[in-house]
């Protein structure tokens, strides 16, 4: 029994996430998986995180009510502890939002900022979570190309005027990953997020600078935020999820007040709030200090992996047909191949490795404006969630089916 | 410093939540509030919820990390369980979606079906945070009347009619609580489900059905849901919000599985899952058989906080000044007043008691397709939240604000 069910038009726009796809692949046995971008359940703080569920008994009536929807104050405290150092100014409440993920953030972003039929300018290669949710709200996309050190700014104005004159409008958002992107691995350079505050500024579009990976680094020193850099057109991004546990979902938003008290509307339409008692576990986890702690852990772990990942990448792929960046944090490597990535990836399947091939990082030509990258040749890596012995073998295994596909 | 953020259309009609407006005044000392629909926190069960959290330690590794968007398998489960003898069949996973809170439900949903300017029929009175996640999808709203016992549904195929001459188009969706409603009590009557579920697939459409209070129920026997008596178009959307904790933002939808599937991939860019940290002590809590316990101290405790405010309502407010159904469960009683609400309140907060006033619970006429009700000499007043002698003292507070108002 059906019933005929009309679909809006955002709806019908709607398209599976790629990753979400994959699942019946990867889940099979013996299936090595770099698909995923997936933190190590291996270095979970398994026993830290359930001792601050003491917290339950002390605040239950607190953690089981109704929160404010801009987030428990107890962890909004501890947002703004983290934030004040990387955006270099403090900060009060009104320009901070705790949010159900870093996913939630972007999706208030643009309700709040996007018509439909939007543009919204992204790297290319991009997050696919960002396209998902962007292609959610009608969006249209302009992709500034990247290289090792992430967009290459120098495009954008041109990228820019480009819109308004194809669409009759400039782009309406600026969508930028400047640590570590997922999936390029990039670190955006000091003077290019300079070039980029400056260019956002003068044609007046807000930037969404999401930083799920700043904490993440395996090399090297910190380079200030665009937040830091730029001025309040800038609506800086962090998450939980890569540092601690994508488990609770928390995020949170520092912006301009005006645009933050849009965002807690929209927020009041999609959740009401944050789950009180992730935002209790997670502010009574910081307060311990365990965060601190647990972040030096996990940088010596990744960055070990990252490692195993670089040397396992380098004795198995066969020369020249491959080429990468060794990226200095985050969760991944980005392989440019001489295939088509789709056929290594049906061949690396059969093999027992999974990774994520280019066209989910890209938006699909029908919602492109200006030109289009090719994704054929790209292919992510996680290296964050295999054990090492795997990362080994399935580099191996990755580097038999680029070996049986044609070049 | 400020930036000329230029807000989407959608966003430039978001208007703040009225229970949320009033905050700042329910929270001065010894303000008694019937305001807000909260849970009574003197009856969360915190120890045993907290008990529940053991399993961070044995299941941490599942509950940090990412989870599938449907929910995690064993809160379905749980679910399931609980759905099938409401719904009157067997349920299939694919049928059901675990989402953050039903607000988020209600958003997907809206999201899924409405195009800014589509028509949502509502109960007049209805949900405020209904009206509100509608509007934010920029719905117009089509109002039935209510009576005792709920929507006046012979009045249902003219307003259809009307909207239908009025915009060009039917509604889209029909909105309604059949169970003790928020605001009203009334629970629709089984001829009425009949009716409505008649009428609704005669037209073709869909129906949620919000059914957050059909547990509470206080006096007599339930009545099958409107999903059981209905088709494939009723979408059933249940919470655990009331019955638990709102906390923990945990709902549920059940319907047909391509309109889930539809849902699915609207919550994949809306916050990618719910969290599992809330999943895995919901779904372990429920395993104790903890909740239908915790459900019959509910049931107890709340009918007698009814019969407290029913009986202070009949010895204190003057005699012919005001209207009520006794609720047969929920949350709330419905007061149609002789006075202007607004007025009452406004007297009602100097004399130290908040409760809602009738305008939150009505679309504006602005956003109104037909006739529009007055809302001036209607409140709501929440008896689950305040103390036995709070209610008490508060009517008594409420009765004088009344007496002060002009009829």
């Amino acid at each position: 029994m059906t019933f005929p069910y009309r679909f809006s038009r955002l709806a019908e726009g709607m398209q599976p996430s790629p990753i979400r796809e994959l699942f019946p692949l990867i889940r099979r046995p013996g299936m090595i998986s770099f698909a995923g971008g997936l933190p190590d359940p291996a270095i979970f703080p398994v026993e830290a995180f359930a001792d601050c569920a003491s917290q339950l008994r002390d605040a239950g009536r607190v953690a089981l009510q109704y929160g404010a929807t801009e987030g428990l104050p107890e962890l909004v405290e501890q947002v703004i502890a983290r934030l004040e150092p990387l955006l270099g100014r403090p900060l009060d409440r009104g320009e901070v939002l705790i949010t159900t993920g870093s996913q939630q953030a972007m999706d208030l972003l643009g309700r709040v900022l996007l018509n439909p039929g939007d543009v919204v300018v992204v790297e290319a290669p991009t997050y696919p979570g960002a396209l998902h949710t962007f292609r959610n709200l009608g969006a249209r996309f302009a992709a500034v190309p990247c290289d090792g050190d992430g967009m290459i700014v120098a495009r954008l104005p041109e990228i820019i005027e480009q819109c308004r004159s194809v669409t009759g409008a400039p782009p309406r958002l600026i969508y930028t990953i400047v640590n570590f992107s997922n999936p390029s691995g990039a670190c955006l350079s000091r003077r290019r997020r300079e070039e980029l505050a400056e260019v956002a500024g003068r044609f007046g579009i807000p930037v969404l600078e999401d930083d799920p990976y700043g904490d993440l680094r395996y090399d090297g020193r910190p380079i200030p935020s665009l937040a830091a850099i730029g001025g309040p057109g800038i609506v800086h991004v962090g998450s939980f999820s890569k540092i601690l546990a994508p488990g609770v979902r928390l995020a949170w938003v520092a912006g301009e007040p005006g645009l933050v008290r849009r965002m807690v509307l929209a927020k009041q339409g999609s959740d009401l709030c944050t789950s009180t008692v992730d935002q209790l576990l997670v502010a009574e986890y910081c307060r311990r200090g365990e965060l601190d702690r647990h972040l030096a852990r996990i940088v010596e772990h990744y960055r070990a992996k990252r490692d195993v990942m670089a040397a396992a990448l380098v004795g198995a792929l066969p020369a020249g047909r491959a080429s990468w960046h060794r990226p200095g944090g985050g969760f991944f490597f980005w392989l440019t191949l001489d295939a088509d990535s789709r056929d290594v990836f049906a061949r690396a399947v059969d093999a027992g490795v999974a990774f994520l091939p280019g066209p989910a990082f890209f938006p699909a030509g029908s919602e492109s404006v200006g030109e289009a990258v090719d994704p054929a040749p790209f292919a992510r890596l996680c290296f964050t969630f295999a054990q090492p012995a795997e990362i080994e073998e399935g580099c191996r295994r990755l580097a038999g089916a680029l070996e049986a596909s044609r070049g």
